[in-house]
């Protein structure tokens, strides 16, 4: 397994110059676009790890998979998808005029930006650093690392420039699927977006999906089965932007991106794995992070199809 | 003249049990849905009143015209239609699927919410409270009403329910439309929603446009002829909602209606025209003063077409 | 009024250089870019050409304001108008998703091609043939000139490469805007398009729609003034394409444009004007031709508002 | 098996009352709404039936799987993929819109009707009677059912009122997207979806499916392991239409449904199952087959997440 990682991160690496770190975010924008890395948490107690797994960048939208777990222990799947509907859409992930155009006028599925931010108000906590607490608690818990922290630069460059959440936000309130304050809740959802990992934390979390719910070195269960194969199915109809079809056609494992460069991938009953790659293509997309997990899965025969 | 009127009133105040007062504006909602009156004044120095001619009532949209005559005054045409377009829609005013799909995202036009608020930040003045003290200069010289003022408590109303606005603006900032302090803009831009009239004061406001620009009664000039034809001509073309076309085909005068149940009609070179029904059909137009202006414009032949 | 169009013509022909021939339809790709001319009929019998004012082009949506009064006539306003909204729309004149996301699916407005095709299937006739006839006919009478006939060349072309409004018939027939044979329906509809006239037959059109359906040159009515007016009201909101709130601003003429290069525009109780220009701008209209309009309108005073 | 099967027939088939059978194709109206009926083909040679598991039924949309396979085999998944999208979508199967406003202008995927149409125009085949003769030969081997023809009062049916998706082929044939003869195309893409089959035609499909590709009983090869492979990721994410994310997470098994009533599910390395109930929900997905399904899949644990 080592030396497979490290022929796919050594031969893939070369991609990282067709994509661009995103920049709609400012503090994004400092990253090294020829960073690289991948770990791998098998169910057996395996670790691998190669590249730049242990650089730490924000883990983006890749925390909306986090916030849906955590909303669905909060209050169940009936409540939780009687706000935000499970239908996979072409449009991108901060679109706004499905909001409009729909009936009822539900966010699509909660791996989009406003699915999340309503999954976001769903956790409980009567303010966002209760919330925020509570996230960091279970992202700790998970990945059993107790450094995990927000990168408040990140999460002050979210907040200054996040108007096209702050518009999906106050649309929602305006429709009913949010209530309360919405700025407070804005503050959570740019708070968890800003949570700083490496590769090797994602790796975790995607191993205890793929193991049903339960940690697997430690065989403590974090969510029930029946969560754990809700969160993973709308990874696979959901979890890559607008590219999620396409990814689930050439890779075929449950994932979910985020503009960081992450890449987190669960493979049913077999491994976790987070990748890193902060050269983005045109969908939000690690570049070179697909190419990885797309060689790996041929390699491996890890496609769930 | 006050026959005719009379009589209009009369028997198109029956109209006013088609519809309903607006609700979404808490506020709004306690209006006397019975209400009809109409003010007419002709730019050869007569003025005439009928029904419940001197009820007050807030401006709401009615407002966009006398910010998009403050707006030119403060930056030229040039400047304005560059950050709004001069198109009409068939979409609805607080459609905001627009501003995501058309390239550029600019709003469609001054008399649609998105446009408004942009005109509103185009206003001279750095904060909300600057902006607002000009705007009700500007009205309380065009009417020669030094009591105009707000109401505040439709204008708390409006900001604590106004999230849709909200959702607008935020887009618009997040797009470079607007810049700046979005929640100043957004008062200031309630707040002038909310300012109070009655038809004669509307009614003056049309009579200086149908006068091309100058006061009728002291030839003093408020904008240049230019301005108050561009004023006019998106009257025509946007003034009604997604009602404008029928109304251009119907009545054929440049308008301007409100939600508070206004609508203001002015009739280049003949007469000013200011008429209240807030009970309202499903276009947000006021039922009975469709009617009574439908009527007018026949009996005195006053379409521009 | 020679001499300034002769002055006009002359120093608006360098805008030729901006548009290009309209291509989509191969046939008019072979039109001369540098083309530029006028033609004014006067209500008082004068009448004015400069330019290339006899040099023959095919209607193309200037056809639609023909269709438009003859549907009226065959059906009454309120019957076309159920099938065919009035309202101004910032789409392009192709566009078919506002036939799918609005309630109650009908086109928006008869200046659009669904809108076009809708008014065509109304003319009374039971076949393409018995329709075109009567549209040769009634434009022929119009224009007082018996050798207007269909262009056969762009036909084919027209029909041949007409696929989005094949499109747009099928789909306004899968609603219910249409019924009967969508083929014969869409042949009317392209010979419409396809009829050859010089600026000069343009403008004794809209001559006669300034003179409120009344032939200024022999007294003769062609359509009631009521539905002059509401084709003339049309032709202000709807006309010129999403270019339409522009041109009234800008120009103020109830207008027509086409994309072979014509406008027609009719000034009430004034003149009627034609102006050819085959070069386009993006939205369709002949750039020159605006420029040519601007000029004319602005030097006599022609805005309506 | 057997007994689960018909326990679960039994308790599901109340749910037939909470559907309609689809009347927008006159002919589909005659079915018996009460029917159900179920057929498992496992991959170890068993096969099971229940119910009216033996009454035909046209294929609809479920036929959208034997073209993309053909389609795949005659063309390579490059060239197919190059024409139509791999990406769900949240629009109904036979929206428009899409092909309007996304850039490029592809069908989104081959499981809505406007990829389905393009990819039947993608098989060889000079005219639709050899196509069809190819579609039907490809669907006769892979059940092993000789008999398997076109049910023509369908057909017609369906060629009479398909004004639709004359749109839809229209628009494509506008912008590339098909070439040649569009009727022609139709034909075959109306063919296709009214040949007839029963629950075990279309469950012995689905068994080559879950066998990546070799029919189980006679260990013959139809397509290869990788085409089986995306058209399976295919129906997990596109095959219920604007359901299809509700369906994996409730079901969790690579589906097709089609307007017939019958559900076609292919469950990998296990086994393959067709259902059959025409009563159908408002997103054209057969009721009472959804339960079956959902219920089978708990019991047997077959979700592949």
């Amino acid at each position: 397994m080592q030396i497979l990682l490290s022929s796919i991160i050594n031969h893939n690496r070369k991609y990282t110059e067709l994509g661009e770190v995103a920049t709609y975010i400012p503090e994004l924008s400092k990253a090294n676009k020829n960073h690289l890395g991948i770990y791998v948490v098998t169910l057996d107690g395996e670790e691998y790890g190669e590249g730049d797994f242990d650089v730490k960048f924000t883990m983006q939208s890749i925390s909306k998979v986090v916030t849906l777990m955590l909303a669905l222990l909060d209050n169940g799947p009936e409540k939780v998808f009687e706000k935000i509907d499970m239908e996979p859409t072409a449009d991108t992930f901060n679109s706004i005029s499905s909001l409009e155009t729909r009936n009822p006028q539900k966010p699509l599925n909660p791996m989009i930006n406003s699915g999340a931010i309503a999954a976001t108000s769903l956790i409980y906590g009567e303010s966002c650093d209760k919330k925020i607490e509570r996230i960091l608690k279970f992202t700790r818990k998970i990945t059993g690392n107790k450094e995990i922290g927000i990168n408040y630069d990140v999460f002050r460059s979210e907040k200054e420039t996040g108007h096209r959440n702050r518009a999906l936000a106050y649309y929602m309130r305006s429709t009913g699927v949010l209530t309360g304050d919405v700025e407070d809740i804005l503050d959570a959802y740019f708070m968890q977006c800003s949570i700083e990992v490496t590769c090797k934390d994602i790796a975790r979390i995607a191993a205890m999906l793929a193991n049903n719910g339960i940690l697997p070195w430690s065989g403590e269960r974090i969510i029930p089965a029946q969560y754990a194969r809700i969160v993973k199915t709308i990874m696979v109809t959901c979890g890559m932007y607008d590219e999620s079809g396409e990814f689930a056609v050439k890779v075929g494992i449950p994932g979910k991106s985020g503009v960081g460069g992450g890449i987190m991938a669960a493979v049913p009953n077999r491994m976790g794995i987070g990748v890193f790659g902060p050269a983005l293509n045109k969908k939000g997309n690690s570049v070179a992070g697909l190419k990885v997990l797309e060689e790996l899965s041929r390699e491996l025969d890890l496609s769930i199809f």
